[in-house]
Order: C-alpha cells, then sequence, then structure tokens
C-alpha cells in the first residue's frame, strides 16, 4: 500500500481499531456500521468508504467481522509484531510511561531507559534499567531500535532528539511541551494531553450529548 | 451553536488551534488554507470548508488572520475563560500532570488534588496541596468544579469516577488504562498514549514522507 491515507482517515483508523479493542472484551463476533457510527459520532457511510478504502470489508445487513478487521487494522498499523522503543528522562512522567500497561498492549516494548541523573541511574522501574544517556547509542545500534521517547523537561527535549536520530533512532514520541525539529526521514509525534480536555470543554459548553 | 459537529471535525479544528499555538510563535499575521494544508496532511477544501462553517474566516487569497483565527477557535473551545479542574490519584503520572505546563496554557488550572495515601497526604506538588480524598466533596461543591482527573491505578478508577460524579464533576479526563462506564450528562475522554504510536508506527511502515 503505497498511497498516501489523509491524516484524518488515519485517525478515524486508530478509533476504529480503539474501539475495536474495547468492544471484543465485552460483546460478541459482530459489529454493523451502524453501531460503529453511533459509538464514534461519525456517519455510517464514512466508516463504510473507510474500511471499503482498505480492503472491502463487510456486507450490507451484516457487519463486520469483529476478530477479522482487529487483526486487519492491527497489521495495518504494524502493531501485529513486536517493536522496540527506547525512553530518554525517568522523572515523574519516564517513570509512568514505563509501567503504562498501554503499549505493551500494543507491543510496543520499552526495553531502554536512560537519564543524565546519576542518582537514578542503575535504578530499575518495572523490570527496566536505567542507564546512562552515554550508553545510548551502543544499545539503538546493537538493537537496531528505531522508536524512541523523549520525557526529559523542554529544555533538554531538542538536544536529546539530535542525539537520538545520530544513534539511528527513526520515530519519535515527543512528551516534551516544546516544538522540536526534526530533519527529513526522521517522524515524530507531540503527545498533547490537554487536547483531550479540549474535547471535553467544548462538549461542556455546547451541552453536547456525549 | 446547537448544532452537533461531527467528532471529525472537532478533531480537525482542536489541530488548527494546535497548530496555530505553534505558529504563532514562529510566524507571522497572516496562513493560507494552502499552508495549514501541507503542515496537518488535510486537503485545502477541508480546510476551507470547516472554517467557513464556523463562521466565514479568510478570503481566497488573502488567508487567515492568525490572531483572530486563535482567539475564535480558543472561545470555540471554551478556552477562553480559566477553568478548574480536581485530579484524584497522586502517583508518577498525577504528579507529572501537576507539574505539566500544557495545561495552564490552556487555562485549565488543577487546583485540587487527592488521594488514599497516607504519606503522601498533606504533599505539595506544584503548588497543589494533595488532600485525603474524603475531602474531595467538600472542595467540588464550595468551588463548583466541573472537570475531574483520573490518574489512580485501573483497578480503583472506575470507584473514583463514581465518587467524582456523586460530587458533581461533569466531564472526565480518564489516564487509567481500563473502560469506565458513566451516566448520561456526564461527558468522558480516555487518554491514550499508544495511539500516537500507532500513528509513527503506520508511518515506519509505510515509509510515508511526514
Amino acid at each position: 500500500m503505497k498511497k498516501k491515507i489523509s491524516e484524518a482517515s488515519l485517525r478515524r483508523l486508530s478509533w476504529y481499531l480503539r474501539y475495536l479493542e474495547r468492544f471484543k472484551e465485552e460483546v460478541g463476533d459482530v459489529i454493523s456500521s451502524k453501531e460503529l457510527s453511533d459509538a464514534l459520532g461519525l456517519s455510517d457511510a464514512q466508516i463504510r468508504r473507510d474500511l471499503f478504502t482498505l480492503g472491502g470489508f463487510g456486507k450490507r445487513g451484516v457487519g463486520y467481522n469483529v476478530e477479522n478487521l482487529y487483526d486487519f487494522l492491527s497489521t495495518f498499523f504494524g502493531l501485529d509484531k513486536e517493536q522496540t522503543a527506547i525512553l530518554v528522562g525517568c522523572g515523574n512522567l519516564g517513570k509512568s510511561l514505563l509501567q503504562y500497561k498501554g503499549f505493551k498492549k500494543r507491543k510496543f516494548i520499552i526495553k531502554y531507559a536512560f537519564d543524565i541523573d546519576k542518582r537514578i541511574i542503575g535504578r530499575e522501574i518495572a523490570g527496566v534499567l536505567i542507564e546512562d544517556i552515554k550508553d545510548m547509542k551502543k544499545r539503538v545500534t546493537a538493537n537496531q531500535v528505531i522508536y524512541g521517547i523523549v520525557t526529559t523537561p523542554a529544555s533538554s527535549a531538542q538536544d536529546v532528539v539530535n542525539q537520538m536520530i545520530d544513534t539511528g533512532i527513526k520515530a519519535i514520541l515527543n512528551f516534551a511541551s516544546i516544538t522540536i525539529k526534526i530533519p527529513e526521514g526522521v517522524a515524530l509525534s507531540p503527545v498533547d494531553f490537554a487536547m483531550e480536555l479540549e474535547w471535553l470543554s467544548y462538549h461542556m459548553h455546547h451541552k453536547v450529548k456525549t
């Protein structure tokens, strides 16, 4: 699949995947586009179009096989195989991400963690040893890691990202609240907790039923 | 504005706002729909349609006044006025959210924090006193707080949400990785760090230029 999919479709596909994850635990084998559309506030037609583009899932009046659709979306997002990540910055946020179960569920395994603070280097969090950032290059190269997670203070985030890219990291999840510059060929995704608060705030101000 | 806006438009409007926040620091007074569309990977037409629906911003060939558009979107999301939130669960994640600057930037102020752990009750983090969860109702009622943030372990999240709703909380941001049930009239938004990793993973697997 070489075609560029729009950012908006990608987000929707990601919502479908997340919804199915929950749905799988609660309900059965089949889900209709109507059920998906009610749950996600999108139109039936939009959902059918998205899934049709991907591979013609579902038949009118029959719905989607939950297991098949889930597997297909997982593969589409590259979540079917285990992927290794490093994390730099083992403060409160770094620690909580090392303990976060949502990554493991999607087969993202944070295997290596780094910091510059001698007082915490050598400690272990959720089974991961905190190492000196000087050892980052060695680890990344030896294990061909491409994912990096930045949980440093904003003031050192750009420097850490530069170092990560030097070691061969290609995809970066940035939790530091600062805009980061990256060269071509590297992907970076900022994480912004406040985005969800905007959504809530909108619903509170417009009293839309959720 | 009573019309229900689709989830997808809402997300796009939220991206526009976030992009403008960054853009404001770096560039000038005016932004074209072309610049926005290049930056966000959406079509020109989509962006013009979204903003036209909201209030007919921009003229063809002239672009949008960044300041006006930013203010308008902030107001749309209810971010023009200060809003107060409580937080329950002062472990690593709770602590890092109390220190997180992105909330303050959007005028969400976490004023009260609660826990059940006697060892941390009475401590202060980023100027916020950690209080006994038994005092939650008193605080929420006296200050008419409607926003609640849940950063407890998954096992106690549903119970904490029930307690929050009892006190009058109407909008909940859930960081615990468990599905939470809420009654009608309450809004809940789950925060999932792994969503951004999906996006990165997709880009890595499809080698799409980002």
